[in-house]
């Protein structure tokens, strides 16, 4: 019998997301769920709510707060941190390749490695060349992988799941979603939302 | 030798200040901490930032999680909860009582009986008779705490407790700052507010 499955919800610009994508498969684990990572875009959803850039840019007083919140967390947790400059980085590309290898088997890992480039390294994400190291340090040819991201049809199959994470209510990212079930905002509802699924599974 | 001492800033509106007032008295005595509840109003600073009205209902998918996100950390707490209607509450008069009664002994526990009645008993917290009723409960006259509310030096009090919260960074509620250093922000950091002070202390 299958068991309960937690869907992970992620824009690879997202703060928070970081310390929830390298936290999640270990806690997952733990809690004997499983997850499924569907990475998305947040711009369409903030453009929607009236927002044309990060709402951590737009309100300064809750950005400041923002970055030293992230460093706190990453400091307990043992977590490396550092601020990416530019913030926020367009997600596009590193999205249509995460999207890509759901289905081959490294769109975990590479979701996970592109988190800690970002966030741990200050790596701008959205350069061609750093999607490729990160390929090439998973045995991914970077080439056939940064191709077929760039197909017609994987550039839809990330705009549906845009889609399907609006229909489904999600307004920021990290969100957690229970299949058929309650949704979490946020890296600190990550511990709630498996205790959850767990308890619905 | 004095120990650390954390300022707990709140506006009674704010709906995750209620499960930080009703956990902060118990979490602070086994960290050691010493806590001072410091009233404020949040109408001046989320004007100062363009929002007239709370932002849950400026941003109505925000809202609607905050709501089913308090009901969930509410019932993992064990603490009762009850929508307040209307919401956001005008948190005018019940912060000039908190603020009288600072100085008299009974400020705190004031604080959180409007927290509690407000959140877990639905009621209207901007009518005096509904502080009449919580300021006997703690055999507090009320009509003498209403009138020392309701006094200039005391309207002036509260005023200047606002912008001190606004020349520290408050930007929401509930806010934890360590003298003269950290500010966390959310009932989520108030465990981590308090580790951070103990270590600071």
């Amino acid at each position: 019998m299958p068991g309960p499955v937690l869907d992970f919800w992620f824009d690879f610009a997202s703060t928070y997301s970081y310390p929830a994508a390298v936290r999640i498969g270990r806690l997952a684990a733990e809690a004997g769920v499983q997850v499924r990572f569907r990475p998305f875009l947040l711009g369409p959803i903030f453009k929607a709510q009236g927002w044309d850039t990060s709402p951590f840019n737009l309100y300064p007083a809750k950005g400041r707060n923002m970055w030293r919140d992230l460093e706190r967390l990453c400091e307990d947790e043992g977590l490396p941190f550092r601020k990416p400059e530019p913030f926020p980085q367009n997600s596009l590309l590193p999205a249509r390749v995460a999207v890509a290898g759901m289905g081959q088997g490294w769109g975990e890992a590479f979701s996970v490695a592109v988190y800690r480039a970002q966030f741990a390294e200050g790596r701008r994400i959205y350069e061609p060349a750093t999607l490729a190291a990160i390929l090439s340090d998973l045995n991914v040819e970077p080439k056939a992988a940064l191709d077929a991201a760039q197909s017609d049809d994987n550039k839809l199959r990330l705009r549906a799941e845009t889609e399907e994470a609006a229909r489904l209510g999600v307004f920021g990212a990290p969100t957690f979603i229970i299949t058929g079930g309650e949704l979490f905002w946020g890296n600190d509802r990550l511990e709630q939302a498996l205790r959850w699924a767990r308890k619905s599974g």
